[in-house]
């Protein structure tokens, strides 16, 4: 899945330029690019598949030049996560009637890949043999209240493969802290694994209406008919997310404890906690020619021939791209996003 | 007097660009353009002469397109205030002999144009009658440790022209206060007025090798030698002040206490002291689209295409210029030196 367009990295992402076609860690690659190569070690690369919103087939194409057009599946509406996976997984299931799918955002950080293809690996085995949706749900390793959680149970279907007790949206603190206490609680990668018929039997089950609009197309996944079809089913779905339509009701929804250096890398914070620092703090991604003076545990993220002299910053996002320079205190970033809505107001979508 | 190469502005400021050819406060005008059309309301344009590196011609010729190529006085090599007089006010001499100099640097500002032209034409008289050395004392408003002071006696050779009793260079902060209390002295404006003759003769009695250098060209100057001369003379000259060289020792030193609204501009803190701030003390100079969160009393100065957000910055400069971007507290600005003596030694001469 390649579809978003968050605006939490503005003014680096822009809706032309999103999260996951950015080298945001400074790698090299990109996080589609990355996410790339983890699913070569699994599978053929003829099996992978990116569904993306169509303006960004030409980005897939130019990022990831091993795969053929059919490959790149484009979205013409963002209708969240639950149509672009009924679509995904209809089109599978037309190549192939007993598909055993992953679904994967494109845009998350694995920094243990052996452990992740060990983990997925597992998960296919469980998902081939049993009609269950798995989620894959990282171990927490402190209180974060931007993450969804997973409590699991006892039971078991498999080996390290739990019966999922509930979902629940970012937490509180307090809450958090208490999720973290008990043990039982994780966080939700948002990557499932699931036979195709599995996963469509729930759509019929939970989300039947996008059901019966995908499988009215049966006939035309994969020929050339399908864009057009696929241009007038997207009109017709709700915008509801895959967690909400489907894996918070369905009653065989299973999770698997995991740990593999994950990050959603959903703020600049994220990265800056992931990210190469010096003795006092200061992590500099791209830029090439940063000079700091009595400055500590700031991120700078600016254009690599650009010379920056920084003095007395602590604690403080410095990142430039685009034309755009945005100096934030780090535990302020949540403001982002009230920053990316003032400047549409002023500046219209030029900036955005 | 246009031949200050000063790194105290930098990154807006270079060595091909110093500050008298910058807009420095956003007027409209650069520096040496305000100073042009002050003293176009006190003479003729042609009585205009502008002493400069004689790499920044072109500069000249540019900003000042009145001029004509004689009235743009290329100085070889750097060598102070001295030997720029020198040949400045010998030159002079060969167009006419008893002609009343006013010498003026080039990138300060005055803001009171009609008390600055009447203080000049009240100088001009008197230098008109009188053999002595004319320099123009600011009444101080602060005990600014910036600034060179001079003390001043009640001994007057006309109203309002007194007799000097000392030069002080930047003082200690409890000196410039004891100064300012004491009532008698001045702010050194490095504006002096001065017949011809007189000047030649105070070059004579405390910088005769120097005079005797340029004395030696009297027969060139205005002519089609006069450029290999001067080439030639200022490779003989020492590096000196007219300061140090002759106001300090001359004996025929007046100082006219005057009031025109006067700055430097030495810093950045004395143009963000000058720069039109809002209601919490923000000056944005340069910049078109800067949007602040809780930022206050800074001073931004980027280009005016850039997009730029600060939130949570007090007290600071935010400057961007030449690919270089400057963020530093206000109060750290002497720092900028060694910042460009780090740059200097890190990157070489690129970004200087």
């Amino acid at each position: 899945m390649a579809g978003g367009v968050g605006s939490r990295f503005w003014p680096v992402s822009r809706t032309t330029y999103p999260k996951q076609f950015l080298d945001v860690l400074g790698t090299g690659k990109t996080l589609i690019q990355n996410t790339f190569d983890r699913f070569k070690k699994i599978l053929p690369v003829e099996n992978i598949f990116i569904l993306t919103n169509e303006s960004y087939f030409d980005l897939v194409k130019e990022q990831l030049p091993e795969l053929t057009d059919n490959q790149i599946i484009g979205e013409p509406i963002m209708r969240n996560t639950a149509p672009c996976i009924a679509y995904g997984c209809y089109k599978i299931k037309q190549l192939n009637a007993d598909a055993i799918v992953v679904v994967a955002p494109s845009d998350h950080l694995i920094l243990e890949t052996d452990n992740f293809i060990n983990t997925i690996n597992k998960a296919l085995n469980n998902a081939e043999t049993n009609n269950c949706l798995i989620t894959l749900g990282i171990k927490p390793s402190r209180p974060d209240t931007g993450y969804g959680y997973i409590q699991y149970g006892d039971s078991t279907l498999a080996e390290n493969l739990h019966k999922v007790k509930t979902f629940t949206e970012k937490p509180s603190l307090e809450i958090a802290q208490s999720f973290l206490a008990s043990g039982d609680f994780l966080w939700n990668s948002g990557i499932f694994i699931w036979n195709v018929n599995a996963i469509i039997t729930a759509f019929d089950l939970y989300l039947s209406d996008m059901s019966d609009i995908f499988r009215d197309g049966e006939a035309l996944y994969n020929s050339a008919n399908e864009k057009e079809f696929i241009q007038n089913a997207f009109q017709r779905c709700p915008n509801i997310s895959i967690d909400y339509g489907i894996m918070e009701k369905a009653e065989n929804v299973y999770v698997m404890p995991s740990e593999f250096g994950w990050s959603d890398l959903g703020t600049w914070a994220s990265v800056y906690d992931l990210a190469e620092k010096d003795y006092v703090g200061n992590a500099v991604i791209n830029s090439e020619k940063v000079m700091m003076y009595n400055s500590s545990n700031c991120m700078v993220n600016l254009p690599g021939d650009k010379l920056v002299i920084l003095n007395g910053l602590h604690d403080f996002i410095i990142v430039e791209s685009n034309n755009t320079l945005m100096i934030c205190p780090k535990d302020q970033e949540q403001a982002v996003k009230q920053v990316v809505s003032d400047v549409k107001q002023k500046y219209g979508t030029k900036y955005i």
